[in-house]
């Protein structure tokens, strides 16, 4: 197969910088880079480019800008929306910074970490915990993401609740422009009030105003105490009961309360090795609860009793199990975790990643239950997320037995329904995975128009030529 | 007196918007906003407009992009480095958003507040602690700051440490751009991931990219326990080996670690009303430090008392105090925030307000000191501040019986000192107080010359005609 989108002499030249052997140009190599977890998106590439050094993302970006080469940045390949999928037109080049992986400097005194956008998440946290430190991002992909695109994507996760999403988790950034040039922003001071906010205009632009090629990342102390919970419920109104209950009682303590319903844990306990129901009778909701505390291990155990005794009381807790071990605290996270992987072996699935304000969740729920099942009735509601954060992983399995690509083929219909309700409650179509390719036009509907203008003109400002992951978040040539 | 850069009937045409009541013309009425507290800037200005309402704001910014009028945003005029008042030209006109000062609406459910661009801190803080909430940001000169002056220049202050800068306060914003248009950016929500972060590119940005004029803040419990001691060190070091002891044994509920020096402890005693050394004897240096617990009271007396008798263990603590009483906690509260005010009786003094990385506050204070003295015998270094945030304010007296001018005459060349320091040790030349005038040529020649260029090609892409606050933060003309 041969891609006809670049000149030749013009890869030879983008190969040269990196050598020839980190410029991969055989097809069967490219192939996995070309589409992402979900098969949503299959694109088009006639060469993956693997830098080295920031230097040569310089060169690289430099003749990209000068041959108006579209270049598609790429790191784990675990995003959700398509975002680091190179078009199907042949014409855009992957730079993967698979080989800058290092992790520059690890400072538990000043608790910051700098790592280079190839870093892997899991390594980064392993890094801290080497020395005594925890980085809190944790992600169903944290084995294969990395930090850039985490970055780029400003990634969310459990740990969101007590510790932010990874623009909180950032104090400074190194960033190769469209054009070549480097910004080193690799600051590590808490505060710095010095001109325009660069940092957080690259964190969440999702590859298209610059590569991310360095960070300086926030460590905390490890926890002392340790706990995790399992609570079955009547209804995500509880829940939310349960979770200004534990928040009142646990403060900043509170490191994870995460809502399941009952066929997420029907579906990983069937499909997920090792996953079992931990409690003895089936309950239509269930919280997960994750308490972690700074001050002494008795302090945790404390609050999980007290706060599962007031639930028990209060009737919002029917039954509950607290993890008498670490390997049993890993197993309840587990379970959480693999509940998208859970839904695979049952068929098609259509997927929604919205916030609406914490209050509004049981409301949403109930609306969002009530017109999905209108449009398709026997749709399996799989609901599940971050309660606290108003962040729910709106996930629908297809109706047993009907057919996975004609339901797949209502995306855009059910999208059209969920996000319809998610918009009256004044909430969020994107609240942790972003925009990339997926949700770019409806995005430009949605949003008024001074606010695309705006991203345009800085777009424009920042890319001039137009090649940084082009199409991604928003399209330039309108408007 | 009569100002002659801007014709009066354009003049007529602003004040039409507002309503001639709302629209100042007796320079008697201006001059107090042409002025800031230091006496460091005297600015000269037609007319101070006082828009009721955002589509007030809208119709003025619209009138001034048109005309090429300039505009200088000003809400509590607390500022420090002269961002809030005009240029001596005559030629830019006051935006006073006092008017504007409302509370739209509280939330404690959803643990929200929305407030205009006008509303004063204090009346914030209030609001949500009269619905049993906190809304942390906390600064000396809270009885008079406003909310949008707050997000303009990313205010800290004291509960930094714990709650963050104003970034980590705001989750959205309503502004009025430069050419009139309203990006309604008023989300409430914890994760929305949906492109480019325009609420922190205007947030820090200084009034030089739109109006702010409305803002949704966070709110968080209140705390139950609360506890202030007042401790003597022998040195900085010492501190920062109690600031880190008192992190891992408090984590998250150590909300404030000031550092403060006996010359400071001096001049307040001196010329503050009411306030007296807690201590006994003199001590080089002292810490006040703020803890408070969302589980008990009892956690934060615990705490205290453990901390305190650590620190005394181990030589770190000479001899320290708890408030025993709210009365004692806002006293020693007190003293520190009118460290600053306390210099003035004291003559002329060099300011300067630098963070390095915590760990390097003590080599900062050194070869600060070092270098100041050398260059000043008898200068009165009065260095305190947010030692936990790695945030310092070095600030300079006259020596005894020098003459104030001529003190004064060496501003440039102290800061040049101390900021040769700073940048020595990756610190930062403005830790929360901004660029405003007094440090913009200066951020130009330390920053490297790409970093500059996007803050100007962000400033072309919002303000075209160059109207909003000109001359703040960056000179758009050059480069």
């Amino acid at each position: 197969m041969t891609i006809q989108g670049v000149p030749s002499d013009l890869l030879q030249q983008f190969a040269a910088i990196v050598g020839e052997a980190n410029a991969l140009r055989d097809q069967a190599d490219i192939a996995p880079r070309l589409v992402e977890n979900r098969g949503l998106y299959h694109g088009v590439s006639p060469m993956v480019l693997k830098p080295g050094s920031t230097q040569e993302v310089s060169a690289i970006l430099k003749l990209a800008t000068e041959t108006r080469t579209a270049i598609v940045p790429q790191t784990g390949n675990t995003g959700l929306v398509g975002g680091q999928v190179p078009s199907t037109a042949g014409t855009e080049l992957i730079v993967s910074l698979e080989r800058m992986n290092r992790i520059r400097d690890v400072d538990p005194v000043a608790n910051v970490l700098v790592a280079e956008g190839g870093a892997i998440l899991a390594e980064v946290q392993k890094a801290a915990e080497d020395v005594g430190r925890l980085f809190p991002l944790s992600l169903g992909s944290e084995g294969s993401c990395r930090i850039g695109g985490n970055l780029a994507t400003n990634a969310g996760g459990t740990a969101v609740l007590a510790y932010g999403n990874m623009r909180q988790l950032c104090l400074g950034l190194e960033v190769v422009l469209p054009t070549g040039e480097i910004w080193d922003g690799l600051r590590r001071l808490k505060k710095d009030n010095t001109g325009y906010d660069l940092r957080d205009l690259f964190i969440g632009a999702e590859g298209t105003l610059g590569i991310i090629t360095g960070a300086v990342l926030k460590l905390f102390p490890q926890p002392v105490g340790h706990q995790v919970a399992f609570a079955g419920l009547s209804s995500p109104e509880d829940a939310l009961r349960l979770f200004e209950k534990a928040s009142n009682l646990c403060g900043t303590a509170l490191t994870g309360f995460e809502l399941m319903p009952r066929i997420g844990v029907e579906f990983t306990t069937r499909h997920i090795d090792g996953v079992r129901d931990p409690l003895s009778e089936p309950y239509p909701w269930y919280a997960l609860i994750d308490i972690s505390t700074s001050d002494s291990a008795e302090t945790a155990e404390t609050m999980v009793q007290a706060l599962l005794e007031l639930g028990l009381e209060t009737g919002l807790v029917r039954d509950a199990v607290i993890a008498s071990s670490v390997a049993q605290q890993k197993a309840l996270w587990h379970m959480r975790e693999s509940m998208s992987d859970a839904q695979k072996p049952e068929g098609g699935s259509i997927k929604h990643d919205v916030s609406v304000p914490v209050s509004s969740i049981p409301a949403f729920m109930e609306a969002a239950e009530k017109g999905v099942l209108a449009a398709m009735p026997g749709a399996r509601i799989c609901a599940f997320g971050h309660l606290g954060d108003g962040n729910i992983h709106y996930n629908i399995s297809q109706p047993v037995g009907a057919d996975k690509q004609a339901f797949l083929e209502r995306w855009r219909e059910i999208n059209g329904i969920v996000h319809g309700i998610v918009l009256s409650m004044n909430g969020s179509i994107s609240a942790e995975h972003g925009i990339g390719q997926l949700k770019r036009d409806e995005l430009a509907r949605i949003r008024p128009a001074i606010e695309i203008d705006l991203m345009r003109r800085i777009k424009r400002a920042f890319d001039p030529a137009n090649i940084m992951n082009p199409g991604k978040v928003i399209s330039i040539d309108e408007g």
